[in-house]
């Protein structure tokens, strides 16, 4: 894949807006930002040149800025650090909101830089000028406001603790969006140094001195909290450890595994827990089923539970959530490294605000004495019945559809790489599919707002934070909502395979009540909305390779070559939107029914 | 063009959410919107189908939530009447900002309906839940939030005013975005009524009563506001009249005219004035080519006016602000019917809020007696020798160039055209070289805000609201940018000709300072962003047809092809970067001259 070089360029001379810019830049490195996605623009053109100068920083250029903010998104996210965005003053700013929001809820650094006219050129009608100050409202960890640098008083030693503070803000507890607005007066073009100013300089000595730093501890639980979560295990007799989706790092999988082994507990795993998935994924208490399990009710009533431990996001199963909510007599404990209310059912008696591999490696209480010995068996036996049901209907079913696509993916993909999923049926398709393995498997999604905006930058943004290959499982109407950032996946994305399951439209809305309603309530064109597009052409159209297929056999091949080739290619799998609903219904009718054949 | 049949929907009966949102149309209605761009989603369900049921509405789905506020904006614009927008909770609403900061700066009515969850799962980590309340902040003319209506209390009346008093705040004075947020509980969908019930019944029965209105006076000059710009009048011997930007109607623009001609002063109307094409343009006081003539720095100081009457925004042209704001003495009077103090160099000395029309149809005094009588012929004569040194020197050029094209749209576009300007280059190209003509030709462009996002759906929407032909002329970063909006172009826009000049980059950043710095400060990564994409391969990946041209004549040809065809079409005009840089240099060198050998 060819790369344009990265420009590097001699370090302007510390002086006016190019010195303070350069300032910020050191101060954002010592903070530990790596990228930035620079949009271009006038009025920013002392952050860009500042960027683009700096020798510890990766300067990547795109021209939509919604598509360059979940582009830095999903590199912070994968790569987790914070990313620099950089761009110009007017709506440039406001097309940053979307991914705005979804860091804030996902807990993402990011740190949005958006150059700015000065104050007096505000609110006077001048070019694009906006009201930028606080832009973002609520939604970010930070906001601040630099005053105008003036020729020759680029407040060095501010820029650079602003840039320091700025990406510990965005990196904190927890983590997400800070916005510095930054205004520049002309000239915006560094004036040239002499020459012997121009030699490269290392940037702490091209403005003297070094920005602060700040350490911060690691929420570690005290004995106090130990006790707490203590005592809720001492009286369990039918616990379940829920984990949502997240991104769990190897020592919380292995600390959460190895709880749940050692007490004996079901462990129900989200498709993007990263608990379902990995060396741990084996064991016996391991759940991947809940979504086709808890859709039979007489399971779900029989699987009521005393105590629900609680890890990550609210779990994406709708059917897991309603089990969670039924059965009001459970006490309902989450653990959280940021101590968010993240409980939407407002079902959790206890929130632990910790790190949850401290906690569950060495609780104050080891569990097992009181829970009930069918307890574990009850639900091993339950999903060995559900894989077994699903593969062999699925094993039948000659159409392409979700459920086949998520298996297969779950088959395909070499350890180690990234599975980005796109919410809307992708997500779900894969909570209720994706079986467990011991083989790794990284699943991403934007699970903070959950929306279909921006899926395609942000997943080409988490492909540059890994040299493994990063797979994109997306719908056709989330492609199409973000399908400008195709303009720059050759330059930007690394390895990274899109997956479009093209099913003319909207197929979540077959799965609510409206759908019932079909031609009375206009569905197909006001909620299914086919587009009668064709991925592939609009891939090609961009210049990224692209084929289509129909078939599971079709779609491995497909699949096995684009691995071997790497780089950016479209896979669009066409699935006949009713028959792939229909499919859906009919597993967990199998599996209701496997659990019926299964009992004594 | 096939268009699917838009859904013709019983209405559902006057209860809960449905009850509630079908009142509220009801008022939007009563209040002037007759198009809802509607992005699909779950929890907007009740909005959804209120608007697509209501007789007098129509129904336009988009999927990208930013495009379809884009191509709201346009329609509202190009229709001169409110559009509502409805779409579901999340970052959705989040990608409506930009196009909200746009209407809110060019004062463009908008009526933004985002559905909502209600107020006990916001920030409890429920999905698709952000804070969307005061989202888009001051921004907005109004801002409200509705109480979640309950299955039996839909609150008609209330519904009902509410859609009548958003739009009309959004149709005020000045116009521009309203935003309503509006929670929903579940369920979502309409109750079956009884089958007696369902017969259709008009609006008004349905739910009872009738919204209530507002009738607004025109802000009609009273007699001390018509003394003060006499007063002005009588004392000036070098005035002009400055046209910005703006969307003056047939009365303004007639007012406007035989006031100029009646005073015998100069009239500069920038491209997008509305007052360079039409049958006053003919007028020997107009003056198209002010960009040209105000850059010959001697003509700009010969030129120093002493009194300067400013309609419309400021002006395009960087070269007249210049020279506006080197003559420090001159007195400037800005007429504005919002009396918005739309004044980015604080130079105008005199803010006249009211009608245009109605002032300069009868100023208290009439001017003319102290003008000088060498001051209109001496602009005139510079007029005429501008026009001829383009003219023949764009004779003489081989490569397609901005310039040619301008010319061009302006010969070939026919009687009550559009022509929508994207921002950076085509702007300031039709502004710099579109000559003035009697043909009517209505230029829009967003220049609110200035972005160069959402340029295709703004359009897009413009061209909805006319039976005449649309013409978009784009350079390709702002193609790229909204590139999406292809994906609802067949089935929402009409007849739109897209010419995408496509240079391979920002050509805009050449004319800047930064440019001259070349190699050594990255500019062509940086700045001038190049991406070896293609236009044409990308438009027929959305199935548009579209071809590309490489000179004038095959432009030409092309250009009278797409008009005749109708539809949605895409010209790809390749232009050399640079060499368009240089010719655009050379046409102001050749002005200049033309100016000294014209001078005695």
């Amino acid at each position: 894949m060819s790369r344009p070089a990265e420009p590097r360029i001699p370090r302007p001379a510390p002086r006016g807006p190019h010195g303070f810019a350069a300032a910020l830049f050191e101060g954002l490195v010592a903070g530990g930002v790596r990228e930035v996605c620079c949009c271009p623009g006038s009025r920013s053109t002392p952050l860009a040149l500042a960027a683009a100068s700096h020798p510890a920083l990766r300067c990547l250029v795109h021209v939509d800025e919604r598509s360059a903010a979940f582009f830095a998104l999903g590199l912070a996210r994968a790569a987790r650090r914070p990313v620099a965005l950089v761009c110009t003053s007017g709506t440039a700013a406001a097309n940053f909101l979307p991914a705005v929001v979804e860091s804030h809820h996902a807990r993402v650094p990011l740190v949005l830089l958006t150059a700015d006219r000065p104050p007096e050129l505000r609110d006077w009608g001048a070019p694009q000028t906006i009201d930028q100050v606080r832009l973002y409202g609520d939604r970010v960890r930070w906001y601040a406001e630099a005053p105008c640098p003036g020729p020759d008083e680029p407040r060095i030693p501010y820029a650079r603790a602003l840039g320091a503070r700025a990406a510990a803000a965005a990196a904190g507890s927890p983590p997400g969006p800070v916005h510095l607005n930054l205004p520049f007066r002309e000239p915006l073009e560094p004036r040239r140094p002499p020459a012997e100013e121009s030699a490269a300089a290392s940037p702490a000595a091209a403005t003297g001195g070094t920005p602060p730093t700040l350490r911060a501890s690691t929420p570690a639980p005290d004995s106090a909290l130990r006790e707490a979560l203590g005592a809720e295990l001492a009286a369990a007799r039918r616990p379940v450890l829920v984990c949502g989706p997240g991104d769990a790092d190897a020592p919380t999988r292995a600390a959460v595994a190895a709880f749940a082994r050692r007490a004996g507990w079901p462990l129900l795993a989200d498709a993007a827990s990263q608990l379902r998935r990995g060396p741990d994924a084996g064991d016996e208490g391991l759940v991947s089923h809940a979504d086709a399990l808890l859709r039979d009710a007489r399971f779900a009533r029989a699987r009521a539970p005393d105590l629900v431990v609680r890890l990550g996001a609210p779990p994406t199963s709708k059917a897991t959530n309603a089990w969670l909510s039924q059965h009001c007599a459970a006490r309902v404990v989450a653990i959280d490294p940021d101590g968010t209310w993240a409980d939407p059912q407002q079902r959790v008696a206890l929130h632990l605000r910790c790190d949850p591999a401290a906690l569950l490696g060495a609780p104050a209480e080891e569990p097992r004495g009181g829970v009930d010995p069918a307890w574990l068996p009850s639900w091993r036996d339950a999903e060995t019945h559900a894989r077994r049901a699903i593969r062999s209907a699925l094993a039948k079913e000659e159409l392409l559809s979700h459920p086949h696509l998520a298996r297969e993916l779950g088959a395909a993909l070499p350890e180690g790489a990234q599975l980005f999923a796109s919410n809307s049926l992708p997500i779900r398709a894969l909570d209720g599919f994706l079986p467990a393995a011991t083989r790794s498997l990284r699943v991403l999604a934007n699970r903070g707002a959950n929306g279909i905006d921006g899926i395609l930058s942000t997943a080409f943004g988490a492909s540059v934070a890994t040299a493994a290959p990063t797979l994109l499982f997306v719908g056709d109407l989330a492609f199409l909502h973000d399908v400008g950032a195709l303009a720059g996946a050759r330059r930007h994305a690394r390895d990274c395979t899109v997956v479009v399951v093209n099913n003319d439209g909207g197929g979540i809305f077959h799965h609510l009540p409206i759908a019932e309603q079909g031609d009375e309530v206009g569905f197909e064109e006001l909620f299914a909305t086919p587009h009668g597009l064709d991925p592939t052409e609009i891939a090609r159209g961009f210049g990224v390779e692209a084929e289509r297929v129909g078939s599971l056999a079709a779609f491995r091949d497909a699949l096995a070559r684009s691995l071997a080739a790497g780089g950016v290619r479209v896979i669009e799998a066409r699935v006949d939107r009713s028959a792939d609903v229909a499919l859906q219904r009919r597993l967990w009718g199998e599996v209701a029914s496997a659990l019926r054949s299964g009992e004594p």
